[in-house]
């Protein structure tokens, strides 16, 4: 077995208790955990960076849902990408940067079927976010579920995030005629329209969503990408015209709800202008995966896409990087950086 | 021109006053009014039955849809099937039949080009029923909208109305593995199950439908056609499996209430089952015409389909049967006769 220098412990985050509402610290607890050796087939991963998504809100409640939820007392999992340091499978060495699904610890044991090799010339992060499975998210979305059109007025909510932010970069590369944002901060905003390229952005803190949206799409939209859901889809589905589409991705806005949303209360509207909703998950989309590697990673190179992260350093501060996310405190994809 | 005897004068109904929440009968006004003689290009037909609808109630209100609003004090309109009485049209001649949008009035004169003639043979009132809008909407909204398969399970709101009893009998001929109806009535769940065949029934009024519809579909369902809106939309959102479908055609639940309905305050599940719901109107389906006509009036001579009408008989009674249709008095399509 090939191997670098490994501990004997390192650290993982635990959940240790369910939240009801919104999650608090005690929630999460960091635990010094043995460093187990790779068996035939398996490889063992120095963490390098942790990712940290609001999907992942809805796996601490104990909910059968289309990712099983995280166990009490067990670690908690996610995207993450390293470096192997011990391998015992075919086509892994030490040193080989690797993507895998074992995040929230320092060092992760991985089956070498769950881990794929990427290109460490690329910053790693970007795994995590651009060239991941925010970038895949995003273009899949709008293109596979959303059926972008060029010309099309587009609306996406959340637009500051990892997901949002490729959202409206892709409509516009792809030809859309308007797109507009909302995000939870005037910095933000100021950010989508100065340097991400939307046409126009509000804060949707500063006064109703449906107000604001008719005032920066006065024609209406033909295209909602919700990463939010509630006012926001409600809001959406008032602005849309007919044969108009909505993908919904995410709702962020009620992940910590403890009742049951009142919005969208229009969604009668749908019969009339024959709008289409669809739900999507990017595990589905794994096809589209070469042509989005070649179109997103041009743009990136060509410096026609930006890429923004927010890079909280230190594994223990994994889990406040997650709360902060849910909080809205990240710009682009949140990723934790581990010492390396 | 070719004429046959009409009157000098006849009944109409207008609009007398907007409804705020559920319609009464002072809202319409039952007035007689001069019959006008075809001018080139038109002709008058004494009508033979009228449509009553849920959509109807939409037009009442003085909102901007997709058919404009009736207008107050001016006659009100929708399907009818009668008989040419005189022509000023090419290719009309008296005693034809013909459908055509002119309904509420006892003579029409309507331009040529926006009627149709149609076959005798067959009762009129098929025409605005099992082989006109309705029974369109439902095999259109099955087939091209829901994209129903062989196998699926389905449910259907409103399954003893004139769209929701065609919707079941469609699925079932089209191969549909389970289909559940609900409906307000034990009269009409019994007629549902007995004599529409629809696998399982209940009447909403008997408790929580997204219990009702678990014991009816304890599988959940692959497929939701949905009259109804509100806690229907959203017991059926729950019941859905993962690609579920939800064709909206229908929110009869709210279209005389005077606030924004709650429900469906689960919509966000439609992420993670990536469920797809469609809004869907007639008109846009017309190029499935001839394949409609082929296929359910074949089903129709062979007896495979049943085709319930509520008739009402007397013009007089036109208003009153379509607050009672909004009250679900009725089974199958109704229609109005008129005296010939």
């Amino acid at each position: 077995m090939a191997e670098q220098e490994a501990p004997v412990t390192a650290r993982e985050w635990h959940l240790a208790a369910r939240p009801q509402g919104w999650p608090v610290p005690t929630d999460f607890a960091l635990v010094e955990a043995p460093v187990r050796a790779p068996e035939p087939g398996e490889i063992l991963v120095r963490n390098a960076y942790l990712s940290v998504d609001p999907y992942m809100r809805g796996r601490m409640n104990d909910v059968k849902s289309y990712v099983p939820p995280f166990q009490l007392g067990r670690p908690m999992d996610g995207g993450a990408v390293g470096y192997v340091v011990a391998s015992a499978a075919e086509g892994f060495a030490p040193g080989d940067a690797v993507l895998h699904g074992l995040g929230w610890r320092e060092y992760a044991t991985v089956a070498a079927g769950r881990a794929v090799k990427v290109d460490p010339s690329v910053p790693l992060s970007a795994y995590l976010g651009v060239l991941g499975m925010t970038g895949l998210t995003a273009y899949a979305g709008l293109l596979e579920v959303g059926g972008l059109k060029e010309g099309d007025k587009v609306f996406v909510s959340g637009a500051a995030g990892a997901v949002g932010s490729m959202v409206g970069q892709i409509a516009k590369l792809k030809g859309a005629a308007l797109v507009v944002g909302s995000a939870g901060s005037a910095e933000k905003v100021d950010k989508l329209v100065g340097e991400y390229g939307f046409d126009a952005a509000f804060n949707y803190k500063d006064g109703p969503v449906a107000e604001q949206l008719a005032e920066a799409a006065p024609e209406g939209i033909d295209l909602y990408f919700d990463n939010v859901g509630g006012e926001h889809l409600e809001a959406a589905i008032g602005a849309l015209g007919v044969h108009g589409r909505a993908v919904l991705c995410g709702a962020i806005a009620q992940y910590n709800d403890t009742s049951a949303p009142a919005a969208p209360r229009n969604l009668a509207m749908a019969i009339g202008k024959r709008l289409r909703l669809e739900g999507m998950l990017v595990g589905d989309h794994g096809a589209l995966q070469p042509q989005f590697v070649a179109e997103v990673g041009g743009w990136l190179r060509e410096g026609r896409l930006r890429n923004e992260e927010t890079v909280v350093d230190g594994f223990e501060n994994t889990a406040q990087a997650f709360l902060d996310l849910l909080r809205g405190a990240n710009t682009g994809k949140m990723v934790v950086r581990l010492a390396g």
